[in-house]
């Protein structure tokens, strides 16, 4: 490794390391500029290893995002379909809580353009679709939910819930209230405004 | 009125149409400063009309805010209790999706501390409560859910969909999937780590 490779290196490790700290006290809007000060080089050393916000926050959430495709990947192998995904979902809802600014970067992770493979969305949905998958086929979800569909309802559940007093709790309550329905439809009569999403 | 509260009153009335401008460019995040400026005063005058952000996110919000209460009071004398709650939650989410920073200040909202009589919230609340209560009674919600699962619920689709593409059709879908349930239990069997939250 050559001089300026190794400096290279170093410094994308400070600024990796300033940056976990700044994102767990500040969340998703953490100050670039103070993490380039903190770090002790220039912002354009900063916009040099991590091209837009989205990249450095990616790179922060980069180890935890791993343990969760890793739970998926474990839970692939479960006897009860339903019971997998759903522990899985419940893990990432929590974490997605705990982890200040990650619920965050996964909002404004664009669903229709096609998503760079290594994105936390992309990853996360490669290692958790084949939970949701076999959901489907053990008739436990219905078939037209998406994993995009799970993804921006647990993390719309951390989001609204992250700056509650006891956030792992209220979290908990309103997946649990999702995963069984608000007021599901009893048949074909009294949906009212609202389609059925299942079969009665 | 003297010459110094129609100062105060022309003041107020400024700084509150530059706010809406400014909030509805940059949603919770718009900055004090760059009101105070474009208002023309200074950010003392704007502390003194709003003390703190929410005071003034708020003061924003507050004819939407009426409007969904007087919706609210409107469907209380409507003859199907589910159907009612159903299409007042959705209308909040979509105002909500389409309000930027609305979801925010509603996702502060301190659930456990005694709430301002007039927060947005709180005014939402008992506007909207009786919707809930009826539909309790009707057998068409679990009778443990409160309000503030329903509001933190919707707050949450909101904040996870308002950057999509299309953020009213994927917030819409998401509604509907929480209300049918993502995989409502069959029974006492199955229910994994979710404890059943109706009754089979």
């Amino acid at each position: 490794m050559t001089g300026h490779r190794a400096d290279a290196r170093r410094n994308y490790q400070r600024i990796l390391a300033v940056a976990e700290a700044e994102v767990a006290a500040h969340g998703a809007e953490a100050s670039l500029e103070q993490i380039a000060r903190t770090a002790g080089v220039g912002s354009a050393t900063v916009r040099r290893h991590f091209p837009t916000r989205r990249a450095l926050l990616e790179a922060v959430f980069q180890e935890r995002i791993e343990a969760l495709c890793e739970h998926a990947r474990r839970l692939s192998a479960a006897e009860d379909g339903r019971a997998a995904l759903l522990e899985w979902l419940h893990a990432f809802v929590l974490y997605a809580v705990s982890a200040r600014g990650f619920a965050h970067i996964l909002s404004y992770e664009p669903p229709t353009e096609e998503p760079s493979p290594d994105s936390c969305g992309s990853r996360i949905e490669t290692a958790a679709t084949p939970l949701l998958q076999r959901a489907i086929r053990d008739k436990a979800v219905a078939p037209h939910v998406t994993f995009h569909d799970l993804l921006t309802l647990a993390v719309g559940i951390a989001l609204a819930t992250e700056h509650h007093t006891d956030p792992d709790a209220q979290a908990g309550r309103l997946f649990r209230l999702a995963v069984e329905g608000l007021s599901p439809a009893r048949g074909a009569a009294g949906d009212g405004d609202v389609p059925a999403l299942r079969q009665p």
